[in-house]
Protein backbone atom coordinates (compact mmCIF):
# COMPACT_ATOMS: atom_id res chain seq x y z
CA UNK A 1 0.00 0.00 0.00
CA UNK A 2 1.31 2.99 -0.88
CA UNK A 3 1.29 5.78 2.14
CA UNK A 4 -0.72 8.70 0.65
CA UNK A 5 0.78 11.90 1.21
CA UNK A 6 -0.58 14.61 3.44
CA UNK A 7 -0.46 18.57 3.79
CA UNK A 8 -1.39 19.85 7.47
CA UNK A 9 -3.39 22.64 6.43
CA UNK A 10 -3.37 24.71 10.16
CA UNK A 11 -0.89 23.99 13.10
CA UNK A 12 -3.23 24.64 15.72
CA UNK A 13 -3.95 22.68 18.67
CA UNK A 14 -5.39 20.01 16.90
CA UNK A 15 -3.14 19.74 14.17
CA UNK A 16 -0.30 19.56 16.35
CA UNK A 17 -1.60 16.40 17.88
CA UNK A 18 -2.86 15.13 14.83
CA UNK A 19 -0.39 15.57 12.27
CA UNK A 20 2.82 14.07 14.37
CA UNK A 21 0.64 11.16 15.33
CA UNK A 22 -0.48 10.23 11.56
CA UNK A 23 3.03 10.43 10.59
CA UNK A 24 4.55 8.19 12.93
CA UNK A 25 1.85 5.45 13.11
CA UNK A 26 2.82 4.97 9.10
CA UNK A 27 -0.74 5.84 8.17
CA UNK A 28 0.57 8.47 5.58
CA UNK A 29 3.36 10.97 5.21
CA UNK A 30 3.17 14.44 6.04
CA UNK A 31 4.64 16.47 2.99
CA UNK A 32 3.80 19.95 4.22
CA UNK A 33 2.19 21.96 7.41
CA UNK A 34 0.64 25.32 6.40
CA UNK A 35 -0.63 28.21 8.60
CA UNK A 36 -0.30 31.67 7.98
CA UNK A 37 1.94 32.03 10.84
CA UNK A 38 5.63 30.76 9.82
CA UNK A 39 6.55 30.45 12.63
CA UNK A 40 3.58 27.92 14.04
CA UNK A 41 4.05 25.42 10.40
CA UNK A 42 7.98 25.51 11.14
CA UNK A 43 7.36 24.51 14.69
CA UNK A 44 5.10 21.81 13.80
CA UNK A 45 7.43 20.50 10.86
CA UNK A 46 10.14 20.20 12.55
CA UNK A 47 8.46 17.32 14.58
CA UNK A 48 7.71 15.20 11.26
CA UNK A 49 10.51 14.03 9.56
CA UNK A 50 10.15 15.04 5.92
CA UNK A 51 7.55 17.56 6.15
CA UNK A 52 8.46 21.29 5.27
CA UNK A 53 6.54 24.72 6.43
CA UNK A 54 5.12 27.31 4.28
CA UNK A 55 3.33 30.04 5.31
CA UNK A 56 1.60 30.96 1.80
CA UNK A 57 -1.27 29.37 0.31
CA UNK A 58 0.07 29.74 -2.85
CA UNK A 59 2.56 27.77 -2.05
CA UNK A 60 0.69 24.44 -0.61
CA UNK A 61 2.58 21.36 -2.77
CA UNK A 62 -0.21 21.39 -5.47
CA UNK A 63 0.05 17.31 -5.69
CA UNK A 64 -0.29 15.78 -2.13
CA UNK A 65 -3.37 13.01 -2.19
CA UNK A 66 -5.03 14.49 0.99
CA UNK A 67 -5.55 18.05 2.16
CA UNK A 68 -6.58 18.04 5.99
CA UNK A 69 -7.61 21.17 6.94
CA UNK A 70 -7.60 22.02 11.14
CA UNK A 71 -8.20 25.65 11.73
CA UNK A 72 -10.81 27.85 13.28
CA UNK A 73 -14.43 27.05 11.93
CA UNK A 74 -15.04 30.38 10.14
CA UNK A 75 -11.47 29.48 8.15
CA UNK A 76 -12.05 26.62 6.78
CA UNK A 77 -14.10 27.05 3.99
CA UNK A 78 -12.61 30.31 2.72
CA UNK A 79 -8.77 28.62 2.95
CA UNK A 80 -10.04 25.63 1.16
CA UNK A 81 -10.95 28.05 -1.43
CA UNK A 82 -7.36 28.90 -2.16
CA UNK A 83 -5.92 25.03 -2.14
CA UNK A 84 -5.05 23.42 -4.93
CA UNK A 85 -7.76 21.74 -7.07
CA UNK A 86 -7.38 18.53 -8.33
CA UNK A 87 -8.96 14.74 -7.55
CA UNK A 88 -7.17 15.10 -3.78
CA UNK A 89 -9.03 13.82 -0.62
CA UNK A 90 -10.26 17.40 1.38
CA UNK A 91 -10.84 16.87 4.74
CA UNK A 92 -11.29 19.21 7.75
CA UNK A 93 -11.44 18.38 11.29
CA UNK A 94 -14.56 20.16 13.21
CA UNK A 95 -17.40 19.09 15.65
CA UNK A 96 -19.50 21.46 14.04
CA UNK A 97 -18.98 22.41 10.32
CA UNK A 98 -21.11 20.77 7.86
CA UNK A 99 -19.30 18.40 5.79
CA UNK A 100 -20.78 20.22 2.38
CA UNK A 101 -18.67 23.53 3.16
CA UNK A 102 -15.60 21.61 1.05
CA UNK A 103 -18.24 20.29 -1.84
CA UNK A 104 -17.33 23.00 -4.28
CA UNK A 105 -13.46 21.85 -4.44
CA UNK A 106 -13.25 18.11 -5.39
CA UNK A 107 -15.60 15.37 -5.58
CA UNK A 108 -13.92 13.64 -3.05
CA UNK A 109 -14.14 15.11 0.66
CA UNK A 110 -15.10 14.66 4.07
CA UNK A 111 -15.10 15.09 7.69
CA UNK A 112 -11.80 13.25 10.14
CA UNK A 113 -12.95 14.53 13.83
CA UNK A 114 -11.47 13.46 16.84
CA UNK A 115 -13.59 13.99 19.74
CA UNK A 116 -11.39 15.49 22.60
CA UNK A 117 -9.96 18.37 24.06
CA UNK A 118 -6.25 19.46 23.11
CA UNK A 119 -3.61 21.44 24.64
CA UNK A 120 -0.99 21.85 22.71
CA UNK A 121 1.75 21.20 25.11
CA UNK A 122 -0.17 18.38 26.89
CA UNK A 123 0.71 14.90 25.23
CA UNK A 124 -2.13 12.55 24.34
CA UNK A 125 -2.26 9.12 23.46
CA UNK A 126 -4.16 9.78 19.94
CA UNK A 127 -4.63 5.88 18.94
CA UNK A 128 -7.40 6.21 22.02
CA UNK A 129 -9.48 9.33 20.89
CA UNK A 130 -12.86 8.16 18.95
CA UNK A 131 -12.60 9.51 15.36
CA UNK A 132 -15.75 10.46 13.69
CA UNK A 133 -15.70 10.40 10.14
CA UNK A 134 -18.24 11.26 7.06
CA UNK A 135 -17.22 10.69 3.41
CA UNK A 136 -18.62 12.56 0.11
CA UNK A 137 -19.60 8.92 -0.97
CA UNK A 138 -19.29 5.49 0.57
CA UNK A 139 -15.82 4.91 -1.78
CA UNK A 140 -14.66 7.83 -0.29
CA UNK A 141 -15.76 7.29 3.76
CA UNK A 142 -14.29 3.46 3.03
CA UNK A 143 -11.05 5.67 1.89
CA UNK A 144 -11.03 7.67 4.95
CA UNK A 145 -11.55 4.67 7.11
CA UNK A 146 -9.00 2.63 5.78
CA UNK A 147 -6.05 5.65 6.67
CA UNK A 148 -7.42 6.65 9.54
CA UNK A 149 -7.99 2.89 11.17
CA UNK A 150 -4.16 2.99 10.92
CA UNK A 151 -3.69 5.16 13.76
CA UNK A 152 -7.05 5.44 15.69
CA UNK A 153 -8.46 2.21 18.08
CA UNK A 154 -12.33 3.82 16.98
CA UNK A 155 -13.51 5.09 14.33
CA UNK A 156 -17.02 5.90 13.93
CA UNK A 157 -19.53 7.38 11.35
CA UNK A 158 -21.05 10.46 12.13
CA UNK A 159 -23.06 12.34 9.65
CA UNK A 160 -23.08 16.39 9.80
CA UNK A 161 -26.22 16.32 12.28
CA UNK A 162 -25.33 13.70 14.84
CA UNK A 163 -21.82 15.40 14.94
CA UNK A 164 -23.91 18.10 16.16
CA UNK A 165 -25.28 16.46 18.97
CA UNK A 166 -22.49 14.84 19.99
CA UNK A 167 -21.03 18.17 19.98
CA UNK A 168 -23.78 19.39 22.44
CA UNK A 169 -23.13 16.47 24.81
CA UNK A 170 -19.51 17.01 24.72
CA UNK A 171 -20.70 20.75 26.04
CA UNK A 172 -22.97 18.56 29.00
CA UNK A 173 -20.23 16.52 29.59
CA UNK A 174 -17.23 18.65 29.50
CA UNK A 175 -17.60 22.28 29.45
CA UNK A 176 -20.34 22.77 31.40
CA UNK A 177 -19.04 20.16 34.31
CA UNK A 178 -15.62 21.84 34.41
CA UNK A 179 -17.60 25.13 34.99
CA UNK A 180 -19.22 23.20 37.78
CA UNK A 181 -15.56 22.26 39.21
CA UNK A 182 -14.77 26.33 38.94
CA UNK A 183 -17.62 27.23 41.68
CA UNK A 184 -16.70 24.09 43.58
CA UNK A 185 -12.73 25.20 43.65
CA UNK A 186 -14.19 28.66 44.71
CA UNK A 187 -16.50 27.63 47.13
CA UNK A 188 -13.60 25.73 49.08
CA UNK A 189 -11.33 28.26 48.46
CA UNK A 190 -13.04 31.06 50.49
CA UNK A 191 -12.50 28.04 53.22
CA UNK A 192 -8.89 27.98 52.58
CA UNK A 193 -9.39 24.77 51.07
CA UNK A 194 -7.13 23.70 47.61
CA UNK A 195 -9.45 22.06 44.80
CA UNK A 196 -7.11 19.03 45.23
CA UNK A 197 -9.26 17.67 48.07
CA UNK A 198 -11.83 16.79 45.73
CA UNK A 199 -10.15 14.95 43.88
CA UNK A 200 -10.34 10.88 44.36
CA UNK A 201 -14.27 12.19 44.96
CA UNK A 202 -14.40 13.33 41.64
CA UNK A 203 -11.94 10.57 40.10
CA UNK A 204 -14.19 8.26 42.03
CA UNK A 205 -17.80 9.61 40.34
CA UNK A 206 -16.09 9.67 36.76
CA UNK A 207 -14.75 5.99 37.27
CA UNK A 208 -18.34 4.66 38.79
CA UNK A 209 -20.33 6.65 35.76
CA UNK A 210 -18.68 4.45 33.05
CA UNK A 211 -19.02 1.48 35.17
CA UNK A 212 -22.55 1.38 35.10
CA UNK A 213 -24.30 4.38 33.66
CA UNK A 214 -24.21 8.11 35.21
CA UNK A 215 -28.10 7.63 35.58
CA UNK A 216 -27.51 4.53 37.79
CA UNK A 217 -24.63 5.94 40.28
CA UNK A 218 -26.33 9.51 40.96
CA UNK A 219 -25.58 10.08 44.83
CA UNK A 220 -25.84 13.13 46.86
CA UNK A 221 -28.94 15.11 48.26
CA UNK A 222 -31.52 15.35 45.29
CA UNK A 223 -31.07 12.16 44.41
CA UNK A 224 -32.11 11.19 47.87
CA UNK A 225 -34.54 13.66 48.00
CA UNK A 226 -33.30 15.16 51.30
CA UNK A 227 -35.10 18.60 50.82
CA UNK A 228 -33.50 19.55 54.81
CA UNK A 229 -30.11 19.67 53.55
CA UNK A 230 -30.95 20.95 49.99
CA UNK A 231 -33.08 24.08 52.14
CA UNK A 232 -30.29 24.24 54.17
CA UNK A 233 -27.14 24.43 51.32
CA UNK A 234 -29.35 27.18 49.11
CA UNK A 235 -29.33 29.24 52.58
CA UNK A 236 -25.45 29.34 52.11
CA UNK A 237 -25.65 30.32 48.62
CA UNK A 238 -26.99 33.24 46.42
CA UNK A 239 -26.74 34.86 42.86
CA UNK A 240 -25.96 32.78 40.15
CA UNK A 241 -24.72 29.70 42.38
CA UNK A 242 -28.14 29.92 43.92
CA UNK A 243 -29.81 29.43 40.53
CA UNK A 244 -27.88 26.37 39.46
CA UNK A 245 -28.20 24.71 42.52
CA UNK A 246 -32.08 25.06 42.77
CA UNK A 247 -32.42 24.06 38.92
CA UNK A 248 -30.26 21.13 39.14
CA UNK A 249 -31.29 19.85 42.40
CA UNK A 250 -34.93 20.35 41.01
CA UNK A 251 -34.18 18.35 37.44
CA UNK A 252 -32.45 15.33 39.78
CA UNK A 253 -35.68 15.09 41.87
CA UNK A 254 -37.93 15.64 39.52
CA UNK A 255 -36.14 12.70 37.59
CA UNK A 256 -35.91 10.49 40.88
CA UNK A 257 -40.14 11.05 41.38
CA UNK A 258 -40.24 9.79 37.56
CA UNK A 259 -38.71 6.63 38.53
CA UNK B 1 1.87 2.80 71.71
CA UNK B 2 -1.38 0.88 72.32
CA UNK B 3 -4.12 0.11 69.86
CA UNK B 4 -7.56 1.64 70.63
CA UNK B 5 -10.18 -0.66 70.34
CA UNK B 6 -13.21 0.55 68.62
CA UNK B 7 -16.71 -0.70 67.95
CA UNK B 8 -17.92 0.11 64.12
CA UNK B 9 -21.43 1.41 64.52
CA UNK B 10 -23.20 0.94 61.10
CA UNK B 11 -22.22 -1.58 58.23
CA UNK B 12 -23.00 0.62 55.26
CA UNK B 13 -21.29 1.63 52.77
CA UNK B 14 -18.67 4.05 54.60
CA UNK B 15 -18.73 1.61 57.19
CA UNK B 16 -17.83 -1.09 55.13
CA UNK B 17 -14.98 0.84 53.81
CA UNK B 18 -13.60 2.49 57.03
CA UNK B 19 -13.73 -1.07 59.27
CA UNK B 20 -11.79 -3.04 57.18
CA UNK B 21 -8.72 -0.11 55.83
CA UNK B 22 -8.57 0.57 60.09
CA UNK B 23 -8.07 -2.95 61.30
CA UNK B 24 -5.20 -3.66 58.80
CA UNK B 25 -3.67 -0.31 58.90
CA UNK B 26 -2.83 -1.15 62.60
CA UNK B 27 -4.49 2.11 63.82
CA UNK B 28 -6.70 0.22 65.55
CA UNK B 29 -8.32 -3.41 66.93
CA UNK B 30 -12.11 -3.34 65.41
CA UNK B 31 -13.64 -5.86 67.85
CA UNK B 32 -17.49 -5.39 67.07
CA UNK B 33 -19.74 -4.50 64.61
CA UNK B 34 -22.88 -3.27 64.89
CA UNK B 35 -25.77 -3.46 62.80
CA UNK B 36 -29.40 -3.02 63.08
CA UNK B 37 -29.30 -5.89 60.26
CA UNK B 38 -27.75 -9.07 61.84
CA UNK B 39 -26.81 -9.76 58.28
CA UNK B 40 -24.72 -6.61 57.90
CA UNK B 41 -22.88 -6.82 60.86
CA UNK B 42 -21.90 -10.18 60.52
CA UNK B 43 -20.42 -9.76 57.02
CA UNK B 44 -18.28 -6.88 57.66
CA UNK B 45 -17.65 -8.14 61.14
CA UNK B 46 -16.41 -11.62 58.97
CA UNK B 47 -13.94 -9.65 56.83
CA UNK B 48 -11.80 -8.15 60.41
CA UNK B 49 -9.26 -10.52 62.37
CA UNK B 50 -11.27 -10.36 65.94
CA UNK B 51 -14.51 -8.89 65.20
CA UNK B 52 -17.87 -9.98 66.54
CA UNK B 53 -21.19 -8.85 65.38
CA UNK B 54 -24.44 -7.87 67.23
CA UNK B 55 -27.94 -6.20 66.22
CA UNK B 56 -28.75 -5.55 69.36
CA UNK B 57 -27.53 -1.91 70.48
CA UNK B 58 -27.48 -3.26 74.41
CA UNK B 59 -25.36 -5.87 73.90
CA UNK B 60 -22.68 -3.44 72.22
CA UNK B 61 -18.98 -3.74 74.19
CA UNK B 62 -19.26 -1.34 77.38
CA UNK B 63 -15.37 -0.54 77.67
CA UNK B 64 -14.48 0.44 73.74
CA UNK B 65 -11.80 3.19 72.96
CA UNK B 66 -13.66 4.09 70.69
CA UNK B 67 -17.49 4.54 68.95
CA UNK B 68 -17.17 4.95 65.10
CA UNK B 69 -20.71 5.77 64.57
CA UNK B 70 -21.52 5.47 60.53
CA UNK B 71 -25.06 6.07 59.60
CA UNK B 72 -27.76 7.82 58.41
CA UNK B 73 -27.37 11.47 59.24
CA UNK B 74 -31.07 11.36 60.77
CA UNK B 75 -30.40 7.93 62.99
CA UNK B 76 -26.74 9.49 64.61
CA UNK B 77 -27.94 11.36 67.74
CA UNK B 78 -30.31 8.80 68.95
CA UNK B 79 -28.20 5.57 68.27
CA UNK B 80 -25.36 7.38 70.14
CA UNK B 81 -27.83 7.87 73.01
CA UNK B 82 -28.06 4.27 72.99
CA UNK B 83 -24.51 3.48 73.37
CA UNK B 84 -22.60 2.28 76.46
CA UNK B 85 -21.79 5.99 77.87
CA UNK B 86 -18.12 6.20 79.62
CA UNK B 87 -15.02 8.24 79.04
CA UNK B 88 -14.75 6.48 75.50
CA UNK B 89 -14.32 8.79 72.39
CA UNK B 90 -17.81 9.07 70.03
CA UNK B 91 -16.76 10.31 66.73
CA UNK B 92 -19.64 10.48 63.71
CA UNK B 93 -18.49 10.13 59.88
CA UNK B 94 -20.89 12.44 58.58
CA UNK B 95 -20.46 15.66 56.74
CA UNK B 96 -23.91 17.33 57.42
CA UNK B 97 -24.24 16.67 60.82
CA UNK B 98 -23.06 19.18 63.63
CA UNK B 99 -20.27 17.80 65.45
CA UNK B 100 -22.66 18.83 68.71
CA UNK B 101 -24.87 16.08 68.52
CA UNK B 102 -22.70 13.99 69.74
CA UNK B 103 -22.51 16.29 72.88
CA UNK B 104 -24.55 14.57 75.40
CA UNK B 105 -22.65 11.53 75.36
CA UNK B 106 -19.08 12.24 76.93
CA UNK B 107 -16.59 15.31 77.19
CA UNK B 108 -14.78 13.42 74.26
CA UNK B 109 -16.43 13.45 71.02
CA UNK B 110 -15.91 14.94 67.24
CA UNK B 111 -16.14 13.86 63.53
CA UNK B 112 -14.29 11.93 61.49
CA UNK B 113 -15.07 12.88 57.80
CA UNK B 114 -13.73 10.82 54.81
CA UNK B 115 -14.54 12.51 51.21
CA UNK B 116 -15.43 10.24 49.34
CA UNK B 117 -18.16 8.35 47.76
CA UNK B 118 -18.82 4.86 49.10
CA UNK B 119 -19.95 1.83 46.88
CA UNK B 120 -20.15 -1.16 48.77
CA UNK B 121 -18.97 -3.55 46.20
CA UNK B 122 -16.06 -0.75 44.76
CA UNK B 123 -12.52 -1.58 46.19
CA UNK B 124 -10.56 1.97 46.71
CA UNK B 125 -7.27 3.07 48.75
CA UNK B 126 -8.57 4.46 51.72
CA UNK B 127 -4.87 6.18 52.00
CA UNK B 128 -5.98 8.35 49.23
CA UNK B 129 -9.05 9.53 50.41
CA UNK B 130 -8.86 13.11 52.04
CA UNK B 131 -10.36 12.93 55.92
CA UNK B 132 -11.72 15.85 58.08
CA UNK B 133 -11.78 16.10 61.20
CA UNK B 134 -13.07 17.99 64.49
CA UNK B 135 -12.57 16.79 68.00
CA UNK B 136 -14.23 18.51 71.14
CA UNK B 137 -11.16 19.71 72.57
CA UNK B 138 -7.85 20.18 71.10
CA UNK B 139 -6.47 16.94 72.90
CA UNK B 140 -9.43 14.78 71.71
CA UNK B 141 -8.65 16.32 68.09
CA UNK B 142 -4.65 15.42 68.41
CA UNK B 143 -5.83 11.96 69.53
CA UNK B 144 -7.83 11.58 66.70
CA UNK B 145 -5.60 12.89 64.08
CA UNK B 146 -2.73 10.34 65.63
CA UNK B 147 -4.66 7.54 65.35
CA UNK B 148 -6.52 8.49 61.43
CA UNK B 149 -3.00 9.55 60.42
CA UNK B 150 -1.93 5.89 60.04
CA UNK B 151 -4.38 5.13 57.47
CA UNK B 152 -4.90 8.54 55.54
CA UNK B 153 -2.24 10.12 54.45
CA UNK B 154 -4.28 13.37 53.78
CA UNK B 155 -6.00 14.41 57.68
CA UNK B 156 -7.25 18.19 57.51
CA UNK B 157 -9.12 20.13 60.06
CA UNK B 158 -12.72 20.81 59.64
CA UNK B 159 -15.43 22.41 61.62
CA UNK B 160 -19.47 21.59 60.79
CA UNK B 161 -19.15 25.05 58.94
CA UNK B 162 -16.47 24.28 56.75
CA UNK B 163 -17.80 20.77 56.56
CA UNK B 164 -21.23 22.24 55.04
CA UNK B 165 -19.67 24.39 52.89
CA UNK B 166 -17.33 21.20 51.96
CA UNK B 167 -20.57 19.33 51.12
CA UNK B 168 -21.99 21.81 48.98
CA UNK B 169 -18.85 21.90 46.81
CA UNK B 170 -19.15 17.94 46.28
CA UNK B 171 -22.45 18.49 45.20
CA UNK B 172 -21.51 20.95 42.81
CA UNK B 173 -18.48 18.90 41.96
CA UNK B 174 -20.11 15.14 41.67
CA UNK B 175 -23.49 14.97 41.91
CA UNK B 176 -24.53 17.75 39.56
CA UNK B 177 -21.47 16.97 37.35
CA UNK B 178 -23.05 12.98 37.60
CA UNK B 179 -26.56 14.88 36.57
CA UNK B 180 -24.93 16.14 33.27
CA UNK B 181 -23.21 13.64 31.89
CA UNK B 182 -26.68 11.26 32.66
CA UNK B 183 -28.23 13.74 30.14
CA UNK B 184 -25.09 13.81 27.56
CA UNK B 185 -25.40 10.18 28.05
CA UNK B 186 -29.30 10.68 27.04
CA UNK B 187 -28.03 12.67 24.12
CA UNK B 188 -25.68 10.59 22.12
CA UNK B 189 -28.27 7.73 23.22
CA UNK B 190 -30.58 9.10 20.73
CA UNK B 191 -28.43 9.08 17.55
CA UNK B 192 -27.38 5.27 18.80
CA UNK B 193 -23.84 6.03 20.06
CA UNK B 194 -22.43 5.01 23.36
CA UNK B 195 -21.41 7.38 26.44
CA UNK B 196 -18.35 5.42 26.31
CA UNK B 197 -17.17 7.65 23.17
CA UNK B 198 -16.84 10.55 25.59
CA UNK B 199 -14.77 8.45 28.03
CA UNK B 200 -11.37 10.08 27.00
CA UNK B 201 -12.61 13.70 26.49
CA UNK B 202 -13.98 13.39 30.54
CA UNK B 203 -10.62 11.78 31.42
CA UNK B 204 -8.97 14.22 29.81
CA UNK B 205 -11.03 17.40 31.03
CA UNK B 206 -11.14 15.85 34.68
CA UNK B 207 -6.74 15.60 34.64
CA UNK B 208 -6.85 19.24 33.01
CA UNK B 209 -8.77 20.86 35.54
CA UNK B 210 -6.45 19.30 38.24
CA UNK B 211 -3.18 20.33 36.35
CA UNK B 212 -4.12 24.28 36.08
CA UNK B 213 -7.29 24.95 37.62
CA UNK B 214 -11.13 24.35 36.04
CA UNK B 215 -11.44 28.30 35.67
CA UNK B 216 -8.67 28.26 33.25
CA UNK B 217 -8.86 25.31 31.24
CA UNK B 218 -12.47 26.10 30.46
CA UNK B 219 -13.24 25.39 26.81
CA UNK B 220 -16.35 25.53 24.51
CA UNK B 221 -18.58 27.76 22.87
CA UNK B 222 -19.57 29.50 25.88
CA UNK B 223 -15.84 30.26 26.83
CA UNK B 224 -14.93 31.56 23.43
CA UNK B 225 -18.32 33.71 23.52
CA UNK B 226 -19.01 31.96 20.55
CA UNK B 227 -23.50 32.99 20.29
CA UNK B 228 -23.48 31.19 16.38
CA UNK B 229 -23.07 27.57 18.20
CA UNK B 230 -24.83 28.43 21.08
CA UNK B 231 -27.54 29.33 18.97
CA UNK B 232 -27.76 26.25 17.08
CA UNK B 233 -27.30 23.86 19.63
CA UNK B 234 -30.46 25.66 21.99
CA UNK B 235 -32.43 25.08 18.90
CA UNK B 236 -32.11 21.23 19.19
CA UNK B 237 -33.25 21.22 22.79
CA UNK B 238 -35.93 21.45 24.90
CA UNK B 239 -37.52 21.84 28.51
CA UNK B 240 -34.92 21.04 30.98
CA UNK B 241 -31.96 20.45 28.71
CA UNK B 242 -32.64 24.07 27.00
CA UNK B 243 -32.94 25.90 30.62
CA UNK B 244 -29.76 24.24 31.46
CA UNK B 245 -27.69 24.61 28.36
CA UNK B 246 -28.74 28.61 28.75
CA UNK B 247 -28.23 29.48 32.05
CA UNK B 248 -25.00 27.60 31.94
CA UNK B 249 -23.60 28.67 29.10
CA UNK B 250 -24.88 32.51 30.09
CA UNK B 251 -22.92 32.10 33.43
CA UNK B 252 -19.56 31.24 31.56
CA UNK B 253 -20.24 33.79 28.97
CA UNK B 254 -20.76 36.14 31.94
CA UNK B 255 -17.44 35.35 33.63
CA UNK B 256 -15.52 35.59 30.40
CA UNK B 257 -16.87 39.36 29.92
CA UNK B 258 -15.51 40.09 33.48
CA UNK B 259 -12.14 39.03 33.10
Amino acid sequence: MIKPKIVMVGAGNVASHLAPALSFSGACEVVQVYSRHIESALALADRIPGATATADVGAVIPDADIYLISVADDAIAQLAEALPKGDALYLHTSGSVGMESLAGLSERYGVFYPLQTFSRDVELDMAEVPLFIEGSTDEVESEIRGFAGQLFRSVYHADSDTRKKMHIAAVFGCNFTNYLWTLAAELLARDGLPFEVLRPLLEETLRKAFVNSPAASQTGPAARGDRRVIDGHLSLLDGREKEIYSLLSDCIMSRRSNK
